[in-house]
């Protein structure tokens, strides 16, 4: 694991580092954060998942979850968005392809076998992340759009290893939406039966969810269309998991928009990994 | 003026506009912050100049400052850093040319006439920002890097205009410096008398500064040789102007380097241009 960047950030450690990973066949950058508390304990880290076409740098720079992770003592986790290498298949589109990779686990060329960001996140990076870092294993996921997809298919799936789970503006319904059926046939088939693991309101129907879920979403996305958000809200009634789902006027998809709830969500996971706020 | 970007941020509205520029010759792109004060109120502004490469958008995306600005009730402009276009001089060297005009009037070709940020910062977009939106004469002007030699500058050329002034690891003495010589060399022509206008440090024992000045730098910025803070340090104490200088353990050039402070400058700001908060 090699280091490339690390400079102090709101009293604790903003990190970047580069390592082989065997899931995705290739090199793989994530960024970390460690708050002031992880210099004398071990902390609960929050994964943040990130958006078609980002990088792990995009929400480590725009989001402005640091100085609230600070204040609660959570690690931050910023993964890639996909495998990336010459070796490593694209696509012209944005939205398929590099940075695109929908955190599932590719079967089909020419995505298998580097296309496998459903392994790398939940078993390769988490097993790194626990072994070379002091943290807890209390764990929350959180992230935006194709990243909220990401955070509640991740923990819907892993409830064990995840303790909490918010979203950003999710892809809520990828198999009924164009940011989803086209991704999803291009990674796993055409057999939309092999679907239904990475759909997030259909896992919510078939596997429930333990605890609560915290969805914030712009009134002026403009990829609202896309997202899907009252499929999810009707699944959670109808398993009867509490969901709060918040529609804010004004704004739109951005990360102004994540940056404007962020304190909200850090708070959110830290009541539930480490206890209310002194 | 034409708008191109305008989301809700923290309650209040970030917005992005282009203009036709009489002092740059070109179309120039600033973006403004005005927080939720705004809806009812006039508010004072705080202007923040960027750095080297940067645009109106690095600062609005990465510095965090409008959560502060919301709560305190200040405006944010953000000014471009050069003039921009095919008609607009440039140079390969990513410190000179497009994105690299030190908030100065360029009088050598083939710089001239489009490059006169100096006029274009506190003449036309300083009217132009009184004029169209809901701000008081009260302004205060802070940056980072290339920007806090642009806000100390223009600050003390123009106090009556500026009511108060920080920066985050600005260039101090440019006359003496790389980041400097060379442009003013190239900008202003090789009469270095030419350049003493142009100079933090030198501007300070020259005309002095009616207020206090903040400044924050980090510990492990990798350019410091080049923003020589000491030199302002020094000239402050011997001309007795109240300089509160900073240096943080740890923090290097970055914008997490700026987000850390940001509330403080916000605070520092806004307690100068509004008085104490409630």
């Amino acid at each position: 694991m090699e280091l490339i960047e690390n400079t102090t950030c709101f009293g604790g450690k903003n990190a970047v580092y580069r390592h082989r990973s065997d899931a995705c066949g290739c090199d793989m950058t994530f960024g970390i954060y460690l708050p002031p508390q992880a210099e004398t304990t071990s902390v609960p880290v929050l994964w943040y998942l990130s958006g078609l076409t980002c990088t792990h740098e995009n929400a480590m720079s725009k989001a402005g979850l640091q100085q609230y992770a600070a204040k609660r003592g959570l690690a931050l986790v910023f993964p890639d968005t996909s495998p990336r290498g010459e070796d490593v298949a694209d696509d012209e589109a944005y939205d398929l392809g590099q940075g695109a990779g929908f955190y599932v686990n590719a079967t089909q060329r020419p995505w298998a076998p580097h296309f496998r960001m459903y392994d790398y996140v939940t078993r390769e990076l988490y097993a790194l992340v626990c072994g070379a870092f002091p943290v807890t294993e209390k764990q929350g996921i959180t992230g935006h759009s194709m990243g909220g997809h990401g955070a509640l298919t991740l923990a819907i799936q892993n409830p064990e290893q995840f303790r909490s789970v918010s979203a950003f503006a999710p892809i809520t319904n990828p198999t009924k939406s164009d940011w989803g059926r086209k991704q999803l046939a291009a990674y796993i088939g055409t057999d939309e039966t092999m679907w239904r693991d990475y759909d997030a309101s259909r896992l919510l129907r078939s596997k429930g969810w333990q605890q609560d879920i915290l969805v914030d979403q712009g009134g002026e996305d403009q990829f609202l269309d896309l997202l899907r958000p009252q499929e999810l809200v009707e699944a959670a009634k109808d398993v009867s998991v509490p969901l709060s789902y918040r529609a804010h006027s004004g704004y739109n998809h951005s990360y102004y928009f994540v940056a404007s709830f962020a304190e909200e969500h850090v708070n959110w996971h830290a009541d539930r990994l480490r206890g209310p706020a002194a």
